[in-house]
């Protein structure tokens, strides 16, 4: 939780963080900045103190929503330093630097860079600010969980509410995106529209993405993924392709608040029409690999690897390839059982049999997320909710939309 | 333009470039990569040939829509390295670039790095891969114009076909915003709806966004800023407020193609039913500057910032302060001229004043936007449209959307 993040520093040793952003808006950054994301810019923060808004002079109402204390590039001369510096703007941002560590009264340590840049100018630009500025050493994090992973594990309750929210809007959307489907005909076995012409994965997504729209979330490239291509488990499906009857379709949605925000996680596997006994029984293994899951969790401080472990035994006593058998194949059981999500899509903890260190904590929101593939039959099954952990411990889901296989068409 | 590339490599004496991405999709990676984004790996292009996609097993069917070479994980021996890194990813990261450089064949050279990534993750990273391949030593580029920066200067043929392509649809999204505005009625200064409740910029937002989808684009956070909020460039506007008769709307939509792709870049200001005679004046000064700049282009070869100062010298003898006159004012003309868009809604070349290097060149995709703004009279006034350098040498505009201010209710 941000109430974690002095804790977190005073751990690594750091006097004060530096979280960059500018034209790439990331997470750190606007967990930092309260949520505002300013495509501008960076956000400092000392041990102790609240993070300071360093922006661009004409970012400064936008930056004024955020409610922390702001520090212009004009208020640290920025036009002065880059003719000091000749127009050099590298060498001007090497004196800006001092500058800011003059404002903000940073005592002597070690700063830790976080956010995202351009490689290519932080390569170059690091070095040149350790010369410079030997008694504020700038390092950086690449532990596997580093001090924002380790902020983001837990939501606290401000969060948990805009999650919860966020989550409801998304089964909403599912609803009728189920809905839409299902008012349509088909003609042989291909779902059509009103006028006789095929009803297309791109109708779908766009209506999806209306949907959406309309309750304030954008779509981060949904995947509505029919026959083989539902089999490959990142394919988004093809926009041309017309809906069939009797076919599996992976639709995995993972939006999130426009302009960027909380992210909700959820898949159905749908088989329009009717479901071929293979694809049945296939879906009926991937729901009792669910609910073994949700099963497995005991409480807080269990090692997530344990579930994932709980999965795999059941789908290799199936006869299936999985990850910890046949990690090269594209069969059967091919990735990890869950993340957590939050700002981002992908956060600690993992559920995965390769991840020996990762816990369940309360305050995590994670996916549970089994699948299995056949790609040359054909057939992609995966079945996804996210889930909280609760201040009393319990595993709750908070996707709410059913689990039916089979859509039927009332057109 | 890309076949520009490895003459550009060359100039920097880089044998190779790479050009991260995962979960932070680049404009880098996605001109280098034939336009596809892929939310995981890096692509690496030696010098003299084409670029490789470097991608987890699991990305294999999407990446393979690049049409270029592609090396999975599992093809490097991701998982063994792991496991021989005794689970440490870092150490076996390490050792995934030499396998890297091996499978690819680098020869010892510089190894130019660019994209984007988590800055405290590469500025440990790289320190660690130079002190194991010191024949490849891993260079940046913080240069004013960088290696794509200057391949994004110049737009080829494909690339212009694509540009237009949006420049058309964001003008007709220009135009139904305009109608949709237009079927109003008002009750008093306030525009309502049919129900009597007020129109809000959100709603008008709402309906720009499914415009745009509806056309195949996404909004990145335009602005509809009235009144006061229309005085400060960059912001956003508020959407609750209701749309009001009589005072200054700034209009700046700069969408792209969805998942990210090329951008267009254009604003209008709109004063429903009426405009007040200071708001009409200071709008014909803005119109008078765009045709002083559209006049004042030449050839190519001619340095752009000659453009923005007949614009300043035209505002100043208006009585205007300017970034010239008084760079921290936020009245006046706060802002330089015009900018390069493509994949990036800010390129080089730069219209500005401090800019004395840049220059007008064939393929040239600029904005040119004058405004002036004096937030508490509550007035802001923008016009942009973008352009294009032809193959004839020719400033030609792409945003065909008239210029009118008044815009009339008829609801």
């Amino acid at each position: 939780m941000r109430a974690d993040i002095d804790r977190l520093m005073t751990a690594r040793d750091l006097q004060a963080i530096v979280v960059t952003g500018g034209e790439h808006p990331n997470t750190p950054r606007r967990y930092l900045s309260n949520g505002l994301d300013i495509h501008n810019g960076m956000t400092v923060k000392k041990r102790g103190s609240a993070p300071v808004l360093i922006v661009g002079g004409m970012e400064m109402e936008e930056a004024a929503k955020a409610g922390l204390p702001i520090v212009t590039y004009m208020d640290l001369d920025w036009i002065k330093l880059i003719q000091e510096a000749d127009g050099d703007r590298a060498k001007a941002f090497v004196l800006l630097w001092g500058r800011l560590i003059e404002k903000l009264a940073i005592p002597p340590g070690r700063i830790g860079l976080y956010g995202v840049g351009d490689l290519n100018v932080w390569i170059e630009r690091v070095p040149q600010l350790n010369a410079a500025y030997p008694d504020h050493p700038i390092v950086g994090d690449a532990s596997d969980v580093t001090l924002f992973d380790e902020a983001f594990l837990t939501k606290d309750e401000d969060e948990l509410r805009v999650i919860r929210e966020v989550a409801a809007k998304t089964s909403a959307v599912q609803q009728v995106t189920w809905d839409y489907i299902s008012g349509h005909r088909a003609e042989g076995e291909v779902v059509v529209k009103p006028d006789g012409s095929p009803l297309t994965i791109g109708d779908v997504k766009r209506f999806v993405r209306r949907a959406l729209l309309d309750r304030g979330l954008e779509d981060t490239d949904m995947i509505f993924a029919q026959g083989r291509d539902a089999g490959f488990p990142h394919s988004r499906g093809e926009e041309a392709m017309a809906l069939r009857q009797g076919v599996p379709i992976v639709f995995d949605l993972f939006p999130r608040q426009i302009g960027g925000g909380y992210f909700h996680d959820t898949t159905r596997t749908w088989c329009i029409g009717h479901a071929p006994e293979k694809v049945q029984a296939i879906y009926n293994q991937v729901m009792t690999a669910f609910q073994i899951a949700v099963d497995h969790y005991a409480e807080p401080g269990q090692p997530t690897h344990s579930m994932q472990e709980a999965v795999l035994d059941y789908f290799e006593s199936q006869g299936h390839p999985t990850q910890r058998t046949q990690p090269n194949s594209t069969n059967g059981y091919v990735h990890s059982l869950g993340h957590g999500i939050g700002l981002n899509i992908h956060e600690s903890p993992s559920i995965s049999h390769l991840r020996k260190d990762d816990i369940f904590q309360k305050g995590n929101i994670i996916t549970i997320e089994p699948g299995l593939y056949y790609p040359e039959e054909g057939i992609g099954v995966r079945v996804e909710d996210s889930f909280i952990i609760d201040h009393d411990g319990n595993l709750v889901s908070i996707t709410d939309f059913h689990k039916e296989l089979v859509l039927p068409l009332k057109g």
